[in-house]
């Protein structure tokens, strides 16, 4: 039917378009749009490859380059034919196994497959967890510096989120004394990132433990974020929150994205690592498992391939993977120590991430981290990742999950940037 | 460190547990888990096969298995190591471009690849747009019967949802006046399904028509779940809603999970077709892509391989698996036929669903359609939707996307239990 020509006379008002207020709040914590941003100050006609210093992702470069063992499964996966269904919500029974088997081995107890729910990567994790805990009146305790999802995922479904201290001077441990100031009682969560993005620490058994005890103290369950398990390539090694799951509760997130090197395959878990049972008993699980019902799903193959993943990953993987990213946040640390308005308070011993802190007083005409990140990418397309991103003004967040090479020069150009930009009496004294 | 033995002297009050009422709400649309409640009721001790005709998953079955060239694309992306990372928020440039290719074949203009964001799954394509119309006070139409996870979405959101009847004798046209009654200066977009799950119907061009000018009478946008499109196997062939774009922007969902018989991928998307770019200018792209910036990305190795899959497959695939879905339509139309307390007031010419009527009059203690569907299950290790988990009470929902032979056993399993509930009267009479 061809339209009959009344159209245009009256140009119709559509009603749509007013956009949500909570859609705003969680957008504005967005990091991805953040860094978005500082690409679009990049320089085109300079020739020199982006030095992408600002988001997480190894994947990109042939040295990080995922086991073949991994990319083997899920090409055999895919083309079996008999994997292209849809799954159970839980996830697929035998992918839940494996992980359930593969957290067991570090904690004092099993965790049973009935207490893993797969998701579409970790970041799908965050969004569950932060829309089942959003009862009237809730609040959840999240570090600064953290990951923004977090906060943007509570604004989004109204669970009112609550920033505690990471001690910079302390090897960036939680703040205790801050997170029992912040608690009350409607308090159902805290938020642990360990390894830990952004500030590339690995909390230790006894920190952790101590973790444990406040929320036992405070009545409230344990997030604890580990989609860096076993990124740790300093002295302490990586013990999962887990452990002590006995003391409190301990829902643990988790992943393939950053131990596989493979974030575009989206994969990841919510498990109870809870040996008092007392997230199911208190039906956490089950609202995990009906959520994941009304949401996505991660993909049905890459679920079955998981076992294989897991099963067939030489150790030889890990350890070449660990070994490049420890000389990485060597680099990284050292060309940082080299520029004078640059401090790192802690060298990175684990993750792909450090947070540096800018000092503007020695400075010329640059007003803050944004600007600073700005001017950067577009000068010496170095991008960067803005502190007030994570509520951390005139700090920087940097990734070394990258190419030596390419984070060696992208610091170098760094250090050029600084140099031109510094204060006059600076070089004269 | 080991814990201290203070433990369990007394027991914490644990204060998380409190379910969210809008996640209550949002579940109690789930018809994920009223199909799941159905498979409860199976006995175990049943050595039939499990006729499965609730949930549309035809790759469950070697009859529909995937065209072997999406087979191979998916696989060899996935082998590729270049396919590891993470996407953009709106997905991969090259896949979006395919899809914009792809959807302008059937529209009387070119759709922009900026206006298209992959998704993961057709489901994702439904939060992001009951997320991102969900302004204060907004409403929007759906709808009965329909898909739940429209409801669900909506629920969960904040946004106010009213329902429009389908005509069971109007094939299962949208009560455009039924609409218009419900429609206030709130409502911002009506949602429609063509072909549609679950009645089986496809929408023709003059009903399209009709549709678009209702939603410009009234400023309102169309939500045009496609993700059935080109699942016609009858005289009326599919019509993209977008081709109607000019009388009032639509946004069309899609993706490849019924097409191509892959539901288990993932991969779906949201496109503006919408020529006069009213979408674009009322920012409801924008909010679309920032809310995909905070919400899970479809896997980057199906969406690299998208443009191959769409290029690669054979026409004759398409036709081979419409063929059989006709065959299944007519085993299903012509079994139910042969029920006399079932009746279907549409032959299904579209989709992969039937709605059936039950007549409980002629039955025997059966008290409404999810008893049925409950003694069904057991009785017949047959299961099938109940209605009410789609607003229609004392309905069934059909699919007929299930390997022939399978489809027609478990109809005839279905027949002898009507029969065994008939009641005696009628046997008599
Ligand atoms: C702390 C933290 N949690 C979760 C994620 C997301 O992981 P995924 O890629 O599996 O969604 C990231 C990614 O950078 C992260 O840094
Ligand atoms: C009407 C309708 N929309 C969307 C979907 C979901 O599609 P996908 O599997 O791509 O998420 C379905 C699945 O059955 C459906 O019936």
């Amino acid at each position: 039917m061809e339209h009959d020509g009344k159209l245009g006379a009256e140009a119709p008002t559509w009603r749509f378009g007013a956009a949500s207020p909570v859609l705003g709040a969680a957008r504005s914590q967005s990091i991805r749009a953040l860094v978005y941003r500082m690409y679009d100050f990049l320089d085109k006609g300079d020739t020199r490859p982006v030095a992408p210093l600002a988001h997480g992702d190894p994947a990109a470069f042939a040295c990080f380059r995922t086991a073949p063992a991994a990319a083997d499964a899920v090409a055999a996966a895919a083309s079996s034919g008999v994997l292209n269904s849809y799954a159970p919500a839980a996830g697929l029974a035998e992918a839940c196994s494996a992980v359930a088997a593969h957290l067991s081995r570090e904690l004092p107890y099993e965790v049973s497959p009935r207490d893993v729910v797969l998701t579409a990567g970790c970041n799908h994790a965050i969004e569950i967890m932060m829309t089942v805990l959003a009862a009237p009146g809730a609040n959840v305790l999240l570090p600064r510096p953290g990951y923004p999802l977090y906060a943007s995922r509570a604004a989004l479904s109204g669970l009112e989120f609550r920033h505690f201290d990471l001690l910079p001077d302390k090897e960036w441990e939680v703040d205790l004394a801050g997170v029992e100031a912040l608690a009350d009682e409607n308090t159902v969560a805290m938020v642990i990132v360990s390894p830990n993005n952004p500030c590339g620490c690995v909390y230790s058994r006894h920190h952790l433990a101590e973790i444990a005890e406040t929320a036992r103290k405070l009545g409230i369950m344990v997030i604890s974020d580990e989609v860096y398990d076993h990124f740790a390539f300093g002295s302490k090694p990586f013990v999962p929150m887990g452990v002590f799951g006995e003391i409190a509760p301990v829902v643990t997130l988790g992943g393939i994205s950053k131990r596989w090197m493979v974030p575009g395959w989206r994969l990841g878990w919510i498990a109870a690592t809870d040996p008092n049972g007392i997230l199911r008993k208190k039906k956490v699980m089950d609202s995990i498992i009906d959520y994941r019902g009304i949401s996505v799903d991660p993909v049905t193959f890459v679920q079955g391939a998981l076992p294989h993943i897991i099963a067939n990953t030489d150790e030889a993987f890990f350890a070449n993977a660990m070994g490049v990213m420890r000389e990485a946040a060597e680099i990284c640390h050292g060309k940082l120590e080299e520029i004078e308005c640059i401090t790192c308070p802690h060298k990175p011993d684990g993750s792909m991430f450090v947070m540096a802190k800018l000092d503007l007083s020695r400075l010329d005409g640059i007003e803050d981290d944004v600007d600073f990140c700005s001017k950067l990418a577009k000068e010496e397309s170095v991008v960067m990742c803005p502190g007030s991103g994570l509520g951390m003004k005139n700090w920087l967040r940097i990734t070394f999950a990258v190419d030596p090479e390419l984070l060696e020069d992208g610091l170098e150009r760094t250090k050029c940037f600084c140099h031109r930009h510094g204060k006059i009496k600076e070089a004269n004294s």
